[in-house]
C-alpha cells in the first residue's frame, strides 16, 4: 500500500512523536516531534526533519551542529500515531554532546549519569 | 540525586511519552503515555503502568492480556519530558499479537508489514 502522511494520526497541534534509534546498535537516541510536512521532508530528503515546538519551525536535525541524522528506515506503529526512525547518526544525537539524550538512569531511587559528553 | 517524578516536565494534559524497549534485544516495542502517578506506580511495582488516554485510567500493561512489561530500568531524557523504559516483555507487546507495535515499515514509498502476529 502506498504511504500517505495524511493517513497518520496527529494530535491537536498537528504533531506526533518520533523516536530515533541507531540502526546499527539499536540504541534509542532521542524523541522529537513531526507534523505531516516534516514526515514528507524526511522521506524525500533522507535527512531527519522534526518540527521544533519551541521555535515553531522545521528543524533539520544537525543542520547547524553538523550532527545529521540520515534516515535508514521509517516505521509506523499500530495506531499510526507514532513513528520509529532507524537512523545513521553523525556525531552525538544530544545537544549536550552525548550520544543519546537518555543518559540519566534511575537506579535505587537515584539519578545516575550513564553517558558522558563525547567531546 | 534522589529522583522525584514531580521534577519531570509533563504536557498540558499532565502526560509525557514513554518508549518501551526490550532490554535484551534493543527492539523498540511501543510508545505510550504516563502521568506522574503512573511513573511512581511503575517504579514501585516494577510493572510498567501507563495512563490510557482513551479510557482515562491507569493501565497496567498486560494486566488483562497477561503480556506484562517488567521494568528493568527507567531513563530520563535531557529535557526531562520523555522516558525510556528498558523492559522484560512477556509475550507480544502489541495488541495485534505482534512483538512490537512498529511492524509497518515504509520501503520505496510503500507500507510493508515486517512482523506477523506471534500466535
Amino acid at each position: 500500500m502506498s504511504f500517505d502522511p495524511a493517513t497518520l494520526t496527529f494530535d491537536a497541534r498537528g504533531l506526533l512523536p518520533a523516536v530515533a534509534q541507531d540502526h546499527a546498535t539499536g540504541e534509542v537516541l532521542m524523541l522529537a516531534w513531526m507534523n505531516a510536512e516534516a514526515v514528507t521532508r524526511t522521506l524525500e530528503s533522507g535527512r531527519v526533519t522534526y518540527w521544533s515546538r519551541s521555535r515553531n519551525a522545521f528543524w533539520v536535525k544537525g543542520e547547524t551542529s553538523g550532527h545529521l541524522q540520515h534516515l535508514v528506515e521509517m516505521r509506523v506503529d499500530c495506531d499510526r500515531d507514532c513513528l520509529l526512525l532507524l537512523v545513521r547518526q553523525e556525531g552525538p544525537a544530544c545537544h549536550t554532546g552525548r550520544r543519546s539524550c537518555f543518559y540519566t538512569a534511575l537506579r535505587d531511587g537515584e539519578e545516575v549519569e550513564i553517558l558522558s559528553p563525547e567531546t
